[in-house]
Formats: structure tokens, C-alpha cells, sequence
């Protein structure tokens, strides 16, 4: 198998796509034909996202480079939950998908270990989002994992959400921030990763949310791939996205949950599936737009 | 219910022991009569865990005040797995034992809700443990199950692990090293949960490999209860952890995990769960007997 990077520019280019559907299951959210029972007990919610997310896969397959489950809302439907994911992200990768496991884990290194199999291994995910702040030594079990598996890390560098700057945003003795630290960490981890297309499997989270940190990050790891949250319900737009890519046009890939799988609740003249469908062309479209301008 | 910090105070005193046991099950680690089959199928060995967690739980509920089942080892086995980790939890409660679930989850506000959720009413533990890195509006959902179900939080500050300096030792602008600038945050989280024992929810993982440092967290942090990791297999000792701990002798828990639950690898002299039961006494009394002194 090549290289994670490798084999996301290779989604990218055959989709024409820098999108990334976040599969988010908020029960509330989902569609009513879904809604049976759901509230009541967990197996019958398990079953429903289950389905539903069957669907959400064949319908964005042609026009996203991957999707991201957020693991925590399997969590919370317990054992019969996880059995949803892992069910889902097989079935992503068999409609084409690249499959990134929305997890922020990150542990002492032997217990790294075990995440990296986890979810590498057993849950079989493409690529993972990882959370650095115990340190090289709690990286290095998922570097080390994705490099046997070819598969991707992003490492969280900036996240989207308002209070990400109580420490990341923290500037340190030397003048910079504690984000600009990590980055300089996820550059080095990345190096023994680097595939063909010259990017790293070794990425970083960049929130979208803040532009100017983005660009800064954008110069300080030219060969790490970004996965950027924050585009849509979050408020971040395609030219806010566009500073996190470089120049080739590659180099990240923009995340969209709530706006793309529950379009439905904003737009209610078509079909669910249609809705889901419009929001992930415009999507793809606005940004491929604004990477030409 | 009673706030998770009360409750965790009358564990103490009712079975006169500081010590949480770890309940990793590293498969090469157990012991003989649950290793038929179990490299060779992830269900066979979610089952061989799920027996093996009960007897060391009845082995250890009389002289241990928690057990902290680490996550990532569950869920190396894929759903399965993490069906074994519920039932554990359900089954250390019953036996009497406070679960600290391992999970060091961390996101965005919407998505820490659901991990909340998720483990503290789902997997239903009496406590968990979160990374700070995001910031405190990932934090707050947390917190605010936390009160809802009179639950605990324990927020990684300082870890156990050599390359937890890399980051949460950096000095930041104002001289303090980020642990200290998360540690003050944790005090100001937890201030909304004091419990009538004077020890709030919401307290910190301070690794025992670091003595000077958890006794600087100690002063700073008078009302959180410590998570001590470190004790036995990662080189701390009885005196080490003497400094995580008040002058009332409470304020902190020392989990142990290989040392206790795999003692048998070390003691080969008696029954496997006479060689745990040995264990968890001896660390129970050592630090008992090091406070005392």
C-alpha cells in the first residue's frame, strides 16, 4: 500500500475534492425516518446510525476524500456504539472513502501503543487524529504504527474551538506560542513518513477558525498535510480555508460535519440524500473555486 | 449520591488504602489458564478478559479504594473489547470498587459533551480522566456532567511518562512551565464542585516520577484530589509519593497497575491471585506506612 499522503493526494486529485465529511451522529439531528425508538434505548440508536450513516457513505463517496467519524458520539451509545463504528468505517473504506478516526488520543507510551493498535489495527482507520500534550515519547508508538500500516496522523496543533487559545495559544520563554512549539515537533516526527508526493503522513489540525494562525502554520510546516475543522456551522469560510493550503493546491483537506450530513434541516425542499448531496458539491465546488482565484 | 471527592474520602478511610489498581490487560501478561486461544481471535480474548477482570477485582475490591481500567487495552480488541470494559466497570461497582475510566478524552465543546456522556452515564464510571490541551470551553462540559452525576475528573497536568517535559514543562512568558499555568486552571474548574470532606471533583494526574514537581502542585492545588501514576512498575516508591498527599493524609490516590494485577510474573512462589492479593496489600501498607512517618 503507498503512503497515507500519498494515497490522500491520489483521493484528491481522482475526486477533485479537498472535502472531508465529518460522520457525526447527533441523534437529534438525524432524519425522521430514523427516529424510531431511538431515543429509548441504545441498540435501536446503534441501529439507526448504523443505517443512516450507510447512507450519508454512498451518498458523499463520490465527492469527499474521506470521512471522519467522531468517535465520541459512538461512545456515547456504549459497547453496541462502537460496534456502529467499526462497522462504518469498514464500509467507508469498501465505497472508497479514506477513513480518519476523529479520536485526539494520546497516552504514556506503552498505552499509546495499544491506542495506535486500536485504532490502526483494529478499527483499521486510514488515518487518526492524535493529541500531543504528553509529549515525543506518547508520539512516537503512532509514528511508529503508521509507518508499518501506511497510515496518517494529524497531530492537534490549533484546534477551531474559541477556548483553544488558553494554551495553545500561550507563548513560551523563546516568544512562541505553545502551538508553534508542537508544529515545530510534528515537522520533526513527520520527517520518516514523507511519501513520494513529497507530504508527510505525519499532519497537524489547524482550526479554520483562525486564519492568520493557519498561514504562519502553513510556512512553518510546508510538507504536513492539514486537516481543517471548522468550515461551515463552525463559521470558517472557503477563502479563510484557502490560507491552509500551499500552492500545488494540496496540502489539506477541509473538514464540514453538521453543514453537509444534517443539510436536510436547513434545506427542506429536497430529499435528506439530496440535501446531503448539494452541500457536499457546493462544498467541494467553493473550495476548489477559491483555490483558482 | 455524594460528590465524587466525598465518596472517594470514605473509600479511603472504609478500607484504609490510598490505592487504586490499574486493570490494563496486556494479553502477554496474563496469566496461564486465560491465554488458551486469545492471540488468535480478538473475541476469545475480549471473553479471557472479561474473566480474568473479575477475579481481580474480588481479589483487590477489599484493599483498594478504585480500580482504573485503562481504555486503550479494551479497545485493541475492537468492539468486543470494549463490551469487556463495560461489563468490568458495572462489575467493580457492584464489588464495591470506584472506577476511574482511563480515557484521557479532549475536543471541542460539542464533542466533549458527547465523550462525557459517553463515560460518565453511558460506560457510567465515577470518574474519568481528560486532556486539557484544547482549552476550557472542552473542559466545562466535562465539568458539568461531572456535577450532574456526581462525578469525578481527573485532568492530566503533569505525566508520568520521560517525555512529558517537552511540552508541559516549557517555560511560558511569565515564568511558570505550562503544568502550572493547567494546574491553576484545574483549581479554578474545580471550585464549583467542593465536596463537604473540603476536596473538590475535579482533580489532577500528577505523575510520581516527577517528586519536586507534585509537591509544587501540592501547595498550588490544596482542594484537588492527585491521580498518582507511577508507583511500582514505573519506578516510583512509597516516599515518592508521600509528597502528593496533605498533611490529613488524604488528597491523593497512587494507581498501580503491572505491579499489582501481574505480580504473579514476579512472584512465581504462589497462586497468581495469591501473588496479586499480596501485592495490592503490600502497596495499601507501604503507603499507609510512609504517610505515617
Amino acid at each position: 500500500m503507498k503512503p497515507f499522503a500519498d494515497r490522500l493526494v491520489d483521493a484528491i486529485h481522482s475526486k477533485n475534492s479537498r472535502a472531508v465529511v465529518g460522520l457525526d451522529p447527533r441523534l437529534d439531528s438525524l432524519p425522521d425516518e430514523f427516529q424510531r425508538g431511538i431515543k429509548k434505548n441504545v441498540e435501536a440508536a446503534a441501529q439507526a446510525v448504523l443505517e443512516w450513516g450507510g447512507e450519508i457513505i454512498a451518498t458523499v463517496a463520490p465527492h469527499a476524500a474521506a470521512i471522519k467519524p467522531q468517535i465520541a458520539f459512538y461512545e456515547m451509545l456504549g459497547p453496541f456504539g462502537l460496534v456502529t463504528y467499526y462497522a462504518l468505517c469498514k464500509h467507508a473504506r469498501k465505497k472508497g472513502l479514506l477513513v480518519i478516526g476523529d479520536v485526539k488520543r494520546g497516552d504514556v507510551p506503552d498505552t499509546a501503543k495499544a491506542y495506535a493498535t486500536a485504532h490502526l489495527e483494529s478499527f483499521d482507520c486510514d488515518a487518526i487524529t492524535i493529541n500531543p500534550y504528553l509529549g515525543s515519547d506518547s508520539v512516537a508508538p503512532f509514528v511508529e504504527m503508521a509507518k508499518k500500516q501506511d497510515a496518517g496522523l494529524f497531530v492537534l496543533v490549533k484546534t477551531s474551538n474559541p477556548g483553544s487559545g488558553d494554551f495553545q495559544d500561550l507563548k513560551t520563554a523563546d516568544g512562541r506560542p505553545l502551538y508553534e512549539v508542537v508544529a515545530q515537533r510534528v515537522g520533526e516526527w513527520g520527517r520518516e513518513l514523507a511519501g513520494r508526493s513529497g507530504y508527510s503522513s505525519v499532519g497537524a489540525v489547524v482550526g479554520a477558525t483562525h486564519p492568520e494562525q493557519a498561514a504562519a502554520l502553513r510556512k512553518l510546516l510546508p510538507q504536513a498535510f492539514f486537516l481543517v475543522p471548522g468550515y461551515g456551522a463552525q463559521g470558517a469560510t472557503a477563502a479563510d480555508v484557502k490560507l491552509c493550503f500551499n500552492a500545488d493546491k494540496l496540502g489539506a483537506v477541509v473538514n464540514a460535519s453538521r453543514s453537509v450530513i444534517f443539510a436536510h434541516e436547513k434545506n427542506r425542499s429536497v430529499d435528506w440524500k439530496k440535501a446531503v448531496e448539494e452541500a457536499v458539491v457546493k462544498m467541494k465546488t467553493d473550495i476548489n473555486a477559491a483555490l483558482s482565484t
